[in-house]
């Protein structure tokens, strides 16, 4: 179970980083959903390492291939397959990673719960396990995009101590990719871009923030109690590798306002409905949209893999040191952002259609 | 669906907070686990209303029934039902509530979702529903802690700007219930008493933020994908009323460090496991435990409901002032305390029945 | 997870047959869906004991309480919990049982299971817990027939040899109730009647095989894989108490003919919809349904609890004899009519909610 | 949901008759199993098409890949990946099936649930998406076999009228591969094989019955209420295409006898458990196992594709005739054998592992 998510739009995802493919079976999306390969490749190819000179040099295409439940264009209601074939692994390189644990890794966790691993690599700690979920959000996207107009934008906040302000309610996709860092502020975009290309060279990482707004959210979707839409959005992105905090609305800085402060009154809104001129619940009030656009932050720590001497043990708990070799990304933020988006997608496609049955009768 | 949470040791919760009764049934608890109504009461009883003058008023002594799944003092394996008594209800006292939205409250979205809304109370966005999860948790905590000697233990960190530093490591409940606040900081707990006290004398409210520790977790605990523990914890803590982030080991801090700095590096440890010396990783590294204490805090935002007079709609859509009455904490986080711990230990309890099929051979 | 059935319009049922209770929490059943205490009354006084002569003399109201989830006569779309008091409970009459296992009983696989058992009666096994399925069955009753118009009729088709030929088109409620027997052949149903009475006096028991239809289920309704139609219809049957078998539409022998003869020609019907005059698919074809009744049949052993001395062996594994006490149906069958129609009830709603997010676009 | 099967050990199958690829992902099956390509070949080879005269002449190798979830011959414990290519797939075979509904096939039904159809062969209604339930039945039966020594084997009962009698005590693989039919009994098997060549020369078609034993399944595994095993045996056996009735034990034939006749008296048996001559039970007591033989019984209906003209609607509601060509089974028994089994596997893997976490104190 611990590879699938959604409730109604439910996707499986398969595959390690060094092993033959990897991929995604989309189980619940409904029929007649138009869709191209080239929707999902696009989303892909955000996602695909060695974009640019601040990403791992990996080369992989990630060509997608729909195996199944498309036909002439549109979705058949059946399970969609999509298989991405691993054309550049190298798993000698991770020779020396067999026999030790690198810091803060999962390594010795995979080891301490399955009692096997596969060393070349990652293995589904990696993040290329996310290939899957990106293609899945894709055509998530398209669906709330299709049904309800609703549009998902993720973008760079901070990354170490250089920190953006970005207004949710008016930031581009246009904005977004205008830069190698997905930071849709020019000048803090450059700032992190040099602060990136130092980590890179003295072997260093760094992390940061990513911010991610849905706006066009009808209200009534979510629910009461435990699959409240910020539980599951915090789900959703906390599943991420290297994420390690979530806020919606106004989040911990929130806790330093009184309730007089913190509430948003209501005001006659469009179509009749209420609206609130502030926002600090985020778009979510007990569990369920309320119509304003839905804003939340997700903390991605510097990447762990390192170039310097570090610290570890081996396998038999001998204390070692590891001098890594290897590709990987010296920050992973402008890669998380199409990441965070199919996330953000993938739960609001499955509430969505959840919500349908609620407005059954 | 939704008011169930857990895949093995799982759990349902009923129930409004003005209906008849509150409670949940409990599915999946292993059979022969001894537990006593006691041991049930007594976290019932740290979450109960009206235990202090920081808390509402309203008069519940939540009584806890256990009318099935247990015998002569242990658990049968089979659904363990329970149920809890609404004694002091006022539904009347909501009359005023019937036609109008208060701000920041999940009456408008309820509304938005269902088309209908029980406005004697909150229904199902109030925290009363929390009984059957606090309830449940004693049962989650006494299993972990017999099979596994796992130590769930939270407590106020932050009310407002005063903010108490507590060793995860160190903290007892005995320091936690030393005080009307929950903080085991003895100097922040009178300041936070303070200020509740204040905001509360003028009609206000404050948030803050919980913490808490889950201490003796043994390693390979979760999963390397979208059910990372992580991913678990914040779906179960941001399903809370009232939060609005969660955050892991270093959280959103950790983002200000590189990778250099934020690594955990290991050393040999005892049982030959690997050890890491500081514990930025929170105790889970790509999903899945690795044996050091697992760290988490969640904001919580300022009470929506406070005395003095607010901007809303009715449910015309007309603009009206709002000057609530009815009881109500002025600010959640004494009560929130064992709530989280209750999380927590379903959490666990959930993940570590998991582990039995993956250990299987 | 084993006491919960459905994916949208989800049941939880708890409670053992000695215990303090019974119920149901009913979750995902849709908002504003009128219903009252004495439509799920009306399912539950069918079900009851003591109901005729021909039924257990165990004598239970069976007066269901209503604790949350229903609010001014229409449903919340939050959980409904329904508790049933036990009144004539007698535990002590099992003490004979404790330390035996009754020969075709769920005693000894029940402690090879859990290594526990409530010897008080049969615990889960009983068919008290049916009590729960029924009060959710009539509340999906509600639901399929006011959204939808779709009529579920169950009727004892055979007991031990006597077999009724009945017509699943032309059948009705007051035919099936106009005897003891729900039999709606009146004379197959006095030949019933009397082998009841027989088996009854001689401390014997009979099964039998009860049939049921569901008319005016709309076309689409089903899946074409695991969740096929006539699966979930078996599996929500198969486990009834005492089921040994399932048949949809020609079932086993749908065997003994050749395809030429046992497809189902289409011809032009009415709305512009395919029609077949005969029904040899029941209804159903790859998992979908049709349009057509949908007619099954359930086989039910004869009752295990007899009055005549039985071998059987001790928890310690000692042979010994056993002569039964205690109050017991000489035949299931009337009393499974009811519970039949509440499982064929929850699966035709839950698959009609389930293609509301089928037919989203 | 609909394409996913089990709770621990989970599959789900994706795929159409004539798309670019079926397969299965498998999540839940414990790390450290030795698995080979060959072990899920020689059961996907037993189900191949083409394997002798009495089944369709499509061509197709059925080669599985494994793409991730298996290192160096053990599997991980993530997601194991299998795809198999569709290589003899002829789309225009079908273009006459375009506009009109093949009786009793599941065009129609398939039609009105999705609004849309991959008219192209059966899509996933075929019995070619049992390619994927079988590669994954194969990791079930090695699962089930190396931890808890259990064997599934199933056979041809009946074809049309000719009945075998068979003792699931005794009967081998061997036995059952012995001829094409795979009915061990050999001068049944004959008469099988004359009628089904007779049926095809016609353009004809015949069902029957396959019967199935798991051998080994300890006591207690399955669960007392909806999860019962014989009912979740009967979804996954009533989930086959074809499939119109499931038995256990003494199943119908059961309803003609009396309590006493038909329960099974225990007495001492093996390791000091109890043990029952008779097996009426079929195995299963309760919904649980209780260590004797598991013999259950599956009703195929005689193939809907036959070659003489049919009568049925296009489209558009239209009256027309159908001459089918195309490739089919005259009798799909003798292949749904490895099918059935691997069906029960899936099942009796999914108990097994769920099993552990009711042992877990």
């Amino acid at each position: 179970m611990s590879s699938s998510f959604g409730q109604i739009f439910r996707i499986s995802t398969f595959g390690e980083s060094h092993g033959g493919a990897v991929g995604v079976v989309v189980d619940g999306c409904p029929p007649r959903l138009p869709i191209s390969l080239e929707e999902i490749q696009a989303d892909l190819d955000r996602r695909k390492p060695g974009q640019s000179r601040i990403t791992t040099s990996r080369q992989e295409d990630d060509r997608a291939e729909i195996v199944s439940g498309v036909f002439e264009g549109r979705t058949l209601g059946t399970p969609i397959g999509i298989v991405v074939r691993n054309k550049d692994a190298r798993p000698a390189a991770y020779e020396q990673m067999k026999d030790l644990y690198r810091p803060s890794h999962a390594d010795y966790t995979t080891e301490a719960k399955y009692g096997i691993r596969n060393w070349q690599g990652g293995g589904r700690a990696s993040a290329r396990e996310t290939v899957g979920r990106v293609a899945a959000g894709a055509i998530a996207r398209k669906l709330i995009r299709t049904a309800a107009d609703i549009e998902v934008l993720a973008w760079v906040r901070s990354v170490h101590e250089v920190e953006a302000k970005i207004d949710p309610e008016a930031v581009t996709l246009e904005s977004v990719e205008s830069n190698l860092v997905r930071c849709p502020e020019p000048s803090a975009a450059a700032e992190m871009l040099k602060r990136i290309d130092a980590a890179r060279a003295r072997g260093d990482s760094l992390g940061g923030v990513v911010e991610c707004v849905a706006r066009g959210v009808p209200p009534g979707l979510g629910a009461p109690v435990f699959d409240k839409l910020e539980a599951e959005l915090a789900s959703a992105l906390m599943s991420l590798p290297a994420s390690k905090g979530f806020e919606v609305g106004s989040g911990f800085e929130g806790t330093r306002m009184t309730g007089i402060e913190h509430n948003d009154p209501f005001v006659p809104g469009k179509h009749g409905r209420p609206h609130t001129e502030s926002n600090r619940s985020g778009g979510i009030q007990g569990g369920i949209s309320n119509g304003e656009p839905i804003v939340m932050r997700v903390a991605f720590k510097p990447t762990a893999t390192i170039s310097q001497a570090q610290q570890t043990v081996t396998r038999e708990g001998q204390p070692t040191t590891l001098e890594a070799q290897g590709r990987h990304d010296p920050c992973v933020l402008p890669r998380a952002v199409p990441i965070v988006e199919a996330m953000v997608c993938l739960v609001l496609a499955d509430h969505w259609l959840r919500q349908r049955s609620v407005d059954a009768l």
